[in-house]
């Protein structure tokens, strides 16, 4: 389904990039009650328009309408704008995730995830590894005295997680989810470490459906803060906090 | 002398882009000598060649080679690659800073730095305001409830650095001094936050001397960590801490 996938987001990137308008206007409210902003909304309409046009027999699963069933025997875990906050403010980290799963992220079969600002494109298929723009990538082994973390932070995050900052050589956050999985993907980071004292602020499937295959397929692993691999149903409901390292001794290492 | 900027700035980045596709991909790669030093010297190698090709008069200090006196009245303060460590590990955000001066970071009389992943362009001159692709920008007035901070982090931060982080409600870090500072300058972040443990991972002129004149004709401001103006030599050795913010009710609150 690797051209359908790419399909869906260059029509996204396309929309985005023709759109004039204000895009933070505010047009409503996503499936978890959380106000949609107008690009937001023009992505996933753009998406709805590909998966009719192709006539793709697929479900969806999206931040913004939830569940749509379609008639399909999978379901496209969608975020249309992951990093919307960024995409308003101006700050150059936002993408489109794109997964094809079933019942819970342990079953995503197929992932892409469009860096809306680069263009790089992130494909990872089940049992297939991982690729950036066409090319294999893999996680980084670690070096532990030259870590690069990616952590959630703010007033908002766990009291530890700026613990585990002050051990990385180097912070980088881009502050949307995808983005950061696929930085520990290719091997650009060694941690990407959520972990919110707000249930509302933790991780979505449509956050991370995409970006999970992606690590796994290139190495690495996406944990629970237990240590345990990371499951979940595929629901509009479902929030979790999560640990992406490249290489088990990163998370081992972390205190 | 915007033409001659804008011109240097291209001609790095098309350096930058025919090296290959994706920058940073191909210079983790490089083999022979140190990574980061090819992807510099690459780029110096480049402005200095536009300056020879258009006789221009300037002086230059660089990150790579220090203070070059070419009989110029002007000094061209370049870092030919900021965020070079980004552009090597595949983190999509680095830069090449340009500024004119003459002695101090006080008499830059003009900007500009190109996001070399985005391809935006930011460009100041003294008393004429702060542009994005030619558009004017303005630092965003504070939101107390809604601030977005970038700020220095990891083992060789000071320790106050994780205290600031966790008083933004969002907390994005990019990693090249040029960029974060620039986030600030479009309203993007409210503010930069650099306290280095660690004299030698301080910012240096050339990684500042662009942005910092940037924010101030965006309306923010550049302080030293007193809460002063920032001013410095423009010399190869000189180091300094710095908060950037766009009000200064940001700096004012931060406790």
């Amino acid at each position: 389904m690797k051209g359908l996938l790419l399909e869906i987001a260059d029509a996204v990137q396309h929309a985005v990039e023709a759109f004039q308008g204000d895009p933070a206007e505010v047009v409503g409210r996503g499936a978890d009650g959380a106000p949609s902003a107008r690009i937001d909304r023009l992505a996933e309409e753009t998406v709805l328009r590909v998966l009719d046009y192709e006539g793709a027999a697929l479900n969806v699963l999206s931040e913004e309408s939830g569940f749509i069933d379609r008639g399909g025997k999978a379901t496209l875990v969608l975020d249309p704008i992951d990093g919307t906050h960024n995409a308003i403010r101006g700050i150059p980290a936002y993408s489109v995730s794109l997964a094809i799963g079933h019942e819970r992220l342990s079953d995503v079969q197929e992932a892409l995830v469009r860096d809306l600002v680069s263009g790089a494109t992130y494909y990872a298929a089940k049992g297939g590894g991982a690729f950036l723009n066409a090319r294999p990538i893999r996680v980084r082994p670690v070096d532990l005295k030259d870590l690069v973390f990616s952590v959630y932070l703010g007033m908002q995050a766990a009291p530890d997680a700026a613990r585990i900052a002050s051990q990385a050589r180097r912070v980088r956050v881009l502050g949307a989810a995808s983005l950061d999985l696929c930085l520990v993907a290719r091997g650009a980071a060694d941690l990407y470490y959520m972990h919110s004292k707000l249930t509302e602020t933790k991780l979505r499937a449509v956050d991370i459906a995409g970006g999970v295959l992606i690590v796994r397929e290139a190495g690495g692993l996406v944990l629970d803060l237990k240590g345990q691999e990371l499951d979940m149903p595929l629901t509009s409901t479902a929030r979790t906090d999560l640990a992406a390292v490249g290489d088990r001794r990163t998370w081992e290492a972390l205190s």
